[in-house]
């Protein structure tokens, strides 16, 4: 009997529950309840506890607990592939979603690390400058929401679907409610149990909700998230729950969707694209079955090459075995179950109406496995390319229908009939042909896959979400964003303008906003570790004033004669600078000799610049100084050191500003002995 | 008779209409349909004339016809002043209108060309590196959608509504449908004639539907979009429609909601931030009649201060006139209509149901003007500052509540009982109170406005969206993000992730990605125009070997003498150098000298750097060598040059790259005479 996870404990139902059925042998595998889940008390505790604990931390800190818990998953994956053959998939697919999960936590943990403050708030965008002195100043911030994220998965992926949610949820600072699919919910459970059982995670900041989502949304409002995985139709319910439509919970969707690859044209016979395409196309349909989000469903091929590719991909297909999934010589394992094939039979027959069907027609057998829900690949032609049902209905199994296109244009037209989907995968080496389809195609998918011989040996295929970029796609596939690196973290927080000061926007933001507080009268900034060093500390050098001897022998010094720094005929024609002007780099180069000081300490090294703007040329004669001043401070966390950046504005005697830029500097967390 | 504009023509409507009356002398100023608008007409219109002719230009090309839009506008501002008066706005308050409205549009232009490239799809964030190779890469990008954005206004500014939710629209390429409210329908008429008189906009970017919007979101899909400005109450409504709910329009709300201003408890009597406190408030409430969606309903004042800011707050709005609007001497002006004021009269009775009225009870009579929308400033004082109501009815009119509260984290809580709001301000000189409550309250805010003596004089104010922050709010205000320079641009745009090889990546963005086909047998990029440059046009310079006297001559040259450059026994101390190592600005400046082209010619400045990073160290010994490559080619309109972002990347001749960065460079647009 699956178990729910709440407050801490966990709970076994008091229902008999239904049974869940081996995919393949239609034994017994656990039973779920039929009741509905404790909802109120786990959003309760999410809220009291999970939250606040969560909160309590910086986002570095909350990206370590992602990775160390994906670590220590790893160590468990025998487990998940154990049960995972019961759900239908061979080891193959067990990969995708157990190391897939995995994978996407590490990937989401560095990103966070990388991108995001060691803090408690993070800064979007630069600050705003809305006023002509800079007294008033604006700066967009994110803060975590108060609430609860609660999931509610697709049963293709229990372990990937979770902690795809899971991972960005915990770096922005919110807990989670996994609410499983039914027929897969033992592998959640299990993995849950195991994640839990690490103590890795806070109290409240992972819950589990095994049995019927009654009253789950009920309890939910405006700082709540609800994501959902699965079909279009009960996207839409969902999303006209009231918890959505009056009480603001922030709801995003990832819905089945009709997803494309696209022939292109150059990809005769005998080129490395066609092959790639055939190849592609096959092992979306097989994968998993077919049970996968992205899989491709309708495939697109110039109407010269039809017959080739027909025949190419029937071939590849027919060696495609259909068996136990934990037979290693198994292709192509069970539907999760029986009513699922039933639909996919179903859909086969809707848009078989429009078409016929290649290969895979009658029904599959597999001996020994007489309860198993097999299904050999389907592999459909449809005519008529705008035959309705072929871009309206989803076999979620291994399922394909291939149709002919004679232009990019009409093949742009072609995939948004899909109305939305999730990814398209475009397979030509021609560029003008993958520009055209690509950005026509683009405000209809949320990814774009482009395959040719170029990076195919590389490629992580159409089918694959990648925890870099953004997973989901507009209209029918949901409307939703997942995934994207900061992005699906930054889903979970709400954005904020803050206006004011500048003393009061770098009290908000820790950091350091220009016109705000310098403190100067401290040691030089260079002699300070991370652990002495605060946001304000400054440092003003004195003027150095600027010779003709300067610009020349720089220009010597670097070999850069550009005329502007040493033809003044030429330099007094040039409209910006109307004479001679010192180099960019000069500027730069000498503000360094200003601001350094020289001697060892916890200064490590300058790792780069960022914004570097010049504002106003440098001639002999000027003075110029530069200031300096700690901006920013993140601390790597399990490592002595972290980066500090420095806001560098030099100037000059008639008080203009000659050059800014932030410098990235790497320094100790303590003073070195 | 109000006219709808659709299909390029002007329609009357053939029914009688129902009158609309002038706010103070209760006379007809126009009448308005009753019955259906042509609305599928208008989305087929603009899907297939206005959206083909917007996408067939740049985001520059867009965003120069804003701001020339806003400019003709502006010669107009007088005829709009004269009708704004019939629905009871004073001078002042149709300045905020019209005057706001222009000026958010020529701050959405120019946002748009500062960030945005000069083409017909921009980047998202950096490239994504996920593959070891390099030969697979992702970069998200920003395409327009391929519908129409739908706007349904509220009445309150008829003007500023409409051209701020135009102006990110038209700049992402999308068309627009603008559907006024009926009560002030007039104006946005008048406008949108002004606007469509001017002929700028091609046919069909700009189209009015006058009258019952009954069909209008039956014709929209999940390429449209539809945002809302309006109650709480409308707002669910529409987010429940099929359209959203089952079509995936994309659907924002910019909703009523309960505003807030926290006083500080460092404002103590005689200081600045109290005055400050008063006189925000007090405007607040008096500005268009208290009919903002931003206005203050909730006043929050330290317990110890309650006394003396009640008493302060009263005498203020004591001097606050009520009448004619036409009157420059009029602080406060009408209502939109005497429903309107019944409305608020019963909010104000469910307030004051929990708490005392201090000012402004009864009927405010403005002789002559006996049919006026009239209502005197009502200020509230709430005992219980828990008071449901208080926190959940909103007085869309010149009404606020005083509230005490003990603490930065009880005025907190406070802030959350309003479930979303657009903005709250707090007013304080001690930025420890202002980091708690903003930090505590930025979940439920989409603006926080911190007001002191610092930035008193140049801040904005409470109650003003601006063209560079975000306007919207979570829950109860509607969840929505309107404005924010580039974010309300993005808005109206799909995110998607492009998958591909280097080169497929550089021919879909049309900007070079690093790996891709570079040209190195044409002339020196310096020596091409931004009319003869190609992206990948590209300079490698020969190479250079590092000697000791480089690095220790440019020690002396430039005066920064750090240990890792000058001091071998530190710098092998140092753990990232291990020895001397040239510093960072020499390479720099070596390289610029390796890649210079000195002679004059069409480039005509470096203006910054982008993104530097030293990656690996140079030593003397070192041969080094510099790569330069026309990565971004972005033309200024009505100009005759733009920036040409280069690539540069410095390696060693162990094939390391020493540093990476962007150049940014002002280049004619035309070969120089």
């Amino acid at each position: 009997m699956l178990e729910s996870h709440v407050a801490g404990r966990w709970r076994t139902p008091t229902d008999e529950g239904a049974p869940l059925l081996d995919a393949a042998t239609g034994e017994e595998v656990a039973r779920i309840s039929t009741a509905p889940v404790p909802a109120a008390e786990a959003v309760r505790h999410a809220r009291e506890v999970g939250g606040p604990a969560l909160r309590s931390m910086t986002f570095h800190e909350r990206a370590m607990l992602v990775k160390e818990l994906a670590l220590a998953l790893r160590e468990h994956t025998d487990e998940l592939y154990e049960l995972s053959y019961a759900t239908g998939s061979t080891a193959r697919d067990t990969a995708i979603d157990v190391d897939g999960g995995i994978v996407t936590m590490l990937g989401i943990s560095s990103t966070a690390r990388k991108n995001l403050p060691n803090d408690v708030v993070a800064t979007d965008g630069p600050v705003e400058r809305v006023s002509r002195g800079g007294t008033f100043l604006a700066q967009h911030v994110w803060t975590p929401l108060r609430g609860v994220a609660v999931q509610v998965n697709a049963y293709n992926f229990p372990v990937w679907g979770a902690l795809e949610k899971l991972a960005p949820a915990l770096v922005a600072g919110v807990p989670s409610i996994v609410k499983p699919a039914e027929q897969t919910a033992y592998v959640t459970e299990r993995m849950v149990r195991l994640a839990v059982g690490t103590g890795i995670l806070p109290d409240g900041a992972l819950q589990l909700l095994v049995g019927h989502h009654e009253g789950l949304l009920d309890a939910l409002d405006g700082q709540d998230l609800l994501s959902f995985t699965g079909s279009a139709d009960t996207a839409a319910v969902l999303r006209a729950h009231p918890a959505v439509v009056q009480r603001g919970v922030r709801y995003t969707a990832e819905a089945d969707s009709l997803n494309a690859a696209v022939l292109g044209p150059d990809a005769v016979a005998g080129s490395p694209e066609l092959d790639l395409f055939v190849r592609e196309v096959a092992r979306e349909m097989t994968a998993k079955a077919g049970q996968k989000c992205t899989a491709v469903r309708r495939a697109f091929v110039p109407s010269s090459l039809m017959a080739e590719v027909t025949e190419a991909l029937a071939a590849r297909l027919s060696t495609a075995t259909v068996g136990d999934p934990r037979d290693p010589a198994t292709r192509v394992g069970a539907l999760v179950d029986l009513e699922q094939r039933d639909a996919v039979r179903a859909a086969v027959r809707a848009i078989a109406a429009g078409g016929r069907v290649v290969t895979g027609a009658g029904d599959t057998v597999v001996d020994g496995y007489e309860r198993g829900a097999w299904m050999a690949p389907v592999l459909l032609a449809v005519e008529d390319a705008r035959f309705g049902p072929v871009h309206d209905v989803e076999p979620f199994g291994p399922v394909a229908s291939l149709m002919a296109y004679d232009s990019a244009e009409e093949v742009v037209d072609l995939l948004a009939l899909g109305r939305g989907s999730l990814v398209a995968s475009v397979v030509s080496h021609d560029p003008a042909f993958v520009r055209t389809v690509v950005l026509g195609a683009a405000p209809f998918h949320g990814r774009l896959h482009v395959l040719d011989r170029d990076d195919a040996a590389e490629s992580t295929g159409h089918g694959s979400p990648l925890p870099h970029l953004v997973h989901g796609g507009p209209g029918r596939a949901g409307g939703g964003e997942e995934l994207g690196g900061v992005r699906g973290i930054t889903h979970h927080m709400q954005r904020t303008a803050v206006q004011g000061s500048p003393d009061m926007l770098t009290a908000v933001t820790g950091q350091w906003v220009p016109g705000s507080r310098r403190r100067t009268d401290g040691p030089h900034p260079f002699r300070l570790s991370m652990s002495e060093l605060r946001i304000g500390d400054g440092f003003t050098s004195d003027w150095h004033e600027v010779t003709p001897e300067d610009i020349s022998g720089f220009a010597a010094m670097s070999g850069d004669t550009f005329y502007a720094h040493t033809d003044p005929e030429a330099a007094a024609a040039n409209p910006i600078f109307g004479g001679i002007v010192a180099h960019g780099y000069w500027v730069l180069s000498r503000a360094a000799g200003l601001f350094v000081d020289p001697a060892p300490g916890p200064v490590l090294a300058n790792t780069g610049l960022e914004g570097l703007r010049f504002t106003t040329p440098v001639r002999a004669g000027d003075r110029i100084r530069v200031a300096l001043t700690c901006k920013a401070l993140n601390p790597r966390e399990h490592t002595d050191h972290g980066e500090v950046r420095f806001d560098a504005t030099v100037t000059n005697d008639r008080d203009e500003v000659c050059a800014t830029y932030t410098l990235l500097t790497m320094v100790t967390k303590e003073p070195r002995p």
